[in-house]
């Protein structure tokens, strides 16, 4: 048995495995309702739409807080509202915790836990002289388990543990080791999960022993002070020592920042958290373990290890529970890091042997092909164009920024602004339709510049030719896109495009032999696939096969926090993954001069 | 072929499976010879005589340093004389480094180096474009072995290492486990070893390719500030975390300035320690693991874990090498630690089935006997008599100390005294002569006191008996044993006779069934065995059955150290040892009553 729940307005999808509340599910979705009460259906709070068609049940805790205008309309109380089939539901923004929402997954799917630690109450005899056995032994024979072995820590803490609570003697076991013991139950055994974004880091409080969601936290990356992107910081940390240790200290100190705030916000002590899983790509997790960059910063771009590791938090400047480990899952390449793992781990890559594109869209994208029993990666350079970065009047996606653009055929532009205020920039969604429609409109000529002979193409002083998104009658600066910025997109757009046909020659895939196209990552949740095959980023399939899965990386890494059959499947799937370096393949100018196309 | 070199006047002998230098076969057996030269053969200062009776081959060294008439008497240069077959070698006391002489081992064996650690020499093709693996993947290929993994430590000094030396890294391995890496080779790669007994740190510092001893150090051990004997320790230690965490703190820096003399000595830094094994009574063995005492202060006196260990050094605040790790062999039980298990290692009981009893002689005496398969150990406590406390005129083995007492026909004293000083005390031996004698001169009634009546004995201006062993006549204090003295002894040496019948009631052994009996530790080395039989502290056994061992302890652990198949050994011996509790044998008080007899 296993139904979908889907999330309006934010589109994210949950696949369950059994029934569950609305309340859990938006949870683990990354979506923090609110509830005053815990859950208790007190506070009426949680309320949400059920958008389905079928009449849903109706709980005494919805008699109590709803009108019976809105129990027709199918309002519900998230936390009393039993998910047991497929479900669509709209979720009010005054039902949403401000500052809770991450942009996490367009698809998660809830995975049976089967965590790295677990816990185990056991009753100890006491000691006498006829049975002298040592406390561990004591332990080992009072649980029926020879092979257990113990950690120093955990050896420091037992006598007072077992004295102190002989009958109630909580054990936290990593595999056969007794990573730590504690007089009462830990509940929730909880676990975090980080995806180590270059940009954001998007963190997660996750019950281990449920797999369910305690809190979420995006924050920026604090290392952007020391470099908006990659190459940047590695170019810093080149410096010296203390310049790399600085990048360490400054990303793991806000990691344990976010979560001794999500431990607050769940009403948990930070000494809960008992195992962690990191993700991010190659420089970012060298930077999180403290390896040295410098290999990751030239040519041929050498990791010093791919292999999985599993480190004692305290070697990384992690504090939560005395023995916490830190997962981090095996990187591919200098340029395909644990983050592209996650995210084809989250998406099933590996699991079946349809033919599906994966690409997450960043300053360095990452693209990989399934084809039968074969993965193959590669990066690519595309730049910060879709990120608004190099473009003029580019920005983050925030109030303000352009979101979408479309030519009406009245040669007007409709614009969709984030935030609904008057427009001060465009973002990477709004500059895709604008390319999109520039070229629907004929305003490029065949050497994919602007055709300044077009009426929508203006000329500025300098005799430069731009295209004008809002003019500046609002007090506002005009927005408008320049050559310049056009050629930025065409790179980015060329990159990524040159690296998918790469994958489909390599592999002898056709578009329309494409079973599905996954895309990750923020802009692909909010950018119009039809734009995108329309300037020719994505090769030209029907736009049902695409899908947007958000934060598909942070996805990976919860199922790899809380799943040590996950892990084992990542694992799997890294040794699987072919990493192809492009500038290697052969004629890949061509491929790319294609690409660049307008 | 094994031969063996015994070393007179200290009695050590030496095992030997091949050839090596007098000079190299001293080091080994704890004797620290001068060697201005290091060995060269240009100093001169070595010179050892050559005790048995063959005429000794003559190196040229020798014909430089030493006259015709010393080349006579065969004397040779240690350095230079090639021990191949059983030898008797005399060091004269010009030849020892002073102050480098442990009270060690009486026999030695060399047994054949198999560490934990491992130094591989390898060179590492630098990546390109078309083969950019990470670095440690490449070493794993130019190794040839895909199943090695890294330490953290290791893979942060690995891009360095591999850079700066590509032809030419040196891998330090545990296992299949990278520990660290060196641009150079680490020679010699050094190990330490250490039985932490409570009065003495005898701390060795071992080359673990060859297995040699570079250096050697007996030092006091520092907690006897907050407690004369381990009860007193423990005792303190219950003040508080601060109290134990201190006597952990200062044994383990008494260690650590140990280690970096040794260093010092040998010319190498601390940095090349790679691995250690320390060895020592259980509450020893809790307090330098910093691991809880309190239940072993109380009855039943239990251990936090008897389990082998082996810990990251930092974690009990040792500095040696990056990754260094430190190995704490099983213990028995509350009394029985792993001193006395080095110590039967050494031994080789377990090895054999012959009937044998292994004596430890301290505060404590551990006692194991061997029959057949079975191993039974007893721990009994004899209180510090033979340490010379608690007796009035009692001190320790130093100079002015009365080492041997003999009664002469004549009824005069002849009386040894360490340093040939006049005398201020009596040490163990001593005061173990005093009672022999005492004893077979017929001065004590069938109530086990001193007879009044007789000659010898003397009484004070309170009527209580005394013995006396000097007088004043030197300006010294005269030294006497006093009843209360003699009542101390009594107790302690039967004590140890109850432990002895107890396991020979146990296994069924007759004292003419005992094949050979081993006594370890300094007391062992200068009793003389008919006078610990005819006090009855020894079964009836005959007196060339009997050997001293000397500190057979800290030879254990520096066979555990250089090899891992003495380690599994050692665990699989700790397994076989049956712990017997005296004190809940059937009828242990009469064996008690009947042990105390004069």
């Amino acid at each position: 048995m296993s139904f979908t729940i889907e999330f309006q307005p934010t589109g994210i999808r949950l696949v369950c495995e059994e029934a569950l509340t609305i309340l859990d599910a938006a949870r683990q979705a990354g979506l923090m309702l609110r509830t005053d009460c815990g859950g208790q259906g007190t506070c009426g709070k949680c309320r949400v739409q059920i958008a389905s068609g079928d009449a849903f049940p109706i709980s005494d805790s919805d008699r109590l807080h709803l009108s019976s205008q809105e129990l027709t309309e199918n309002y519900r109380l998230a936390c009393a509202a039993l998910a047991e089939s497929d479900l669509k539901v709209f979720i009010p923004a005054e039902s949403l915790l401000t500052g809770q929402v991450l942009q996490t997954a367009g698809q998660e799917t809830l995975i049976k836990p089967d965590p790295a630690v677990r816990q185990v109450a056991i009753s100890i005899p006491a000691p006498d002289l006829q049975h002298p056995s040592a406390d561990f032994e004591r332990l080992r024979t009072a649980a029926g388990n020879d092979h257990w072995m113990a950690d120093l820590q955990a050896l420091r803490a037992l006598p007072r543990a077992l004295r102190d609570h002989p009958e109630n003697t909580h054990l936290i076991l990593r595999g056969q080791r007794l990573q730590h013991i504690t007089p009462s139950a830990c509940r929730p055994l909880a676990g975090l999960a980080v995806d180590v974004g270059s940009t954001k880091l998007a963190c997660y409080l996750i019950d281990l022993e449920s797999g369910l969601l305690l809190a979420a936290r995006g924050i920026p990356n604090p290392q952007i002070m020391y470099g908006e992107d990659i190459m940047a910081r590695l170019a810093f940390a080149l410096k010296g020592a203390p310049e790399s240790r600085k990048l360490h200290e400054i990303v793991m100190a806000a990691i344990q920042q976010a979560a001794e705030d999500m431990c607050h916000q769940a009403g948990i002590s930070a000494e809960q958290i008992a195992d962690a899983c990191l993700v991010g790509n190659t420089a970012m997790q060298h930077l999180f373990l403290d390896l040295p960059t410098a290999s990751l910063a030239v040519s041929p771009f050498v990791p010093v290890t791919c292999d999985p590791l599993s480190v004692p938090a305290d070697q990384i400047n992690l504090k939560g529970m005395s023995g916490m480990q830190v997962y981090a899952p095996p990187v591919i390449a200098g340029f395909v890091g644990s983050d592209h793992l996650a995210f084809l781990l989250s998406a099933g890559f590996g699991q079946d042997e349809r033919t599906r594109l994966g690409i997450d869209i960043g300053t360095n994208t990452e693209i990989a092909l399934q084809k039968g029993g074969r993965v193959v990666s590669v990066s690519t350079a595309s730049g910060p164009a879709f990120e608004g970065a190099h473009i003029r009047c580019g920005m983050r996606a925030a109030p303000g920024a352009i979101e979408h653009v479309r030519l009406l055929p009245d040669r007007t532009l409709q614009l969709d602004v984030i935030g609904e205020a008057a427009p001060t920039g465009v973002c990477g969604s709004g500059i895709l339709d604008a390319l999109g429609e520039m070229r629907a409109a004929g305003m490029f000529n065949r050497r994919s510049r602007l055709d300044k002979s077009h009426p929508l193409v203006k000329v500025d002083g300098d005799g430069m030719a731009y295209f004008q998104l809002s003019n500046n009658d609002s007090g506002k600066r005009s927005v408008t896109l320049s050559q310049g910025d056009i050629d930025q997109v065409l790179l980015a757009k060329g990159a990524i495009r040159a690296g998918i046909e790469v994958l489909m020659d390599h592999l002898k895939v056709t578009a329309q032999e494409i079973d599905e196209v996954l895309i990750a990552g923020a802009f692909g949740s909010y950018m119009l696939p039809e734009q995108a095959i329309r300037i020719g980023m994505l090769p030209p399939v029907a736009l049902e096969k695409i899908r947007a899965l958000g934060n598909a990386a942070g996805a990976g890494a919860r199922q790899m926090l809380v799943s040590m059959t996950a892990r084992r499947q990542a694992e799997g799937l890294a040794r699987r993954i072919e990493y192809l370096e492009l500038s290697l393949y052969p004629n890949f100018d061509l491929f790319f001069a294609r690409g660049i196309q307008a």
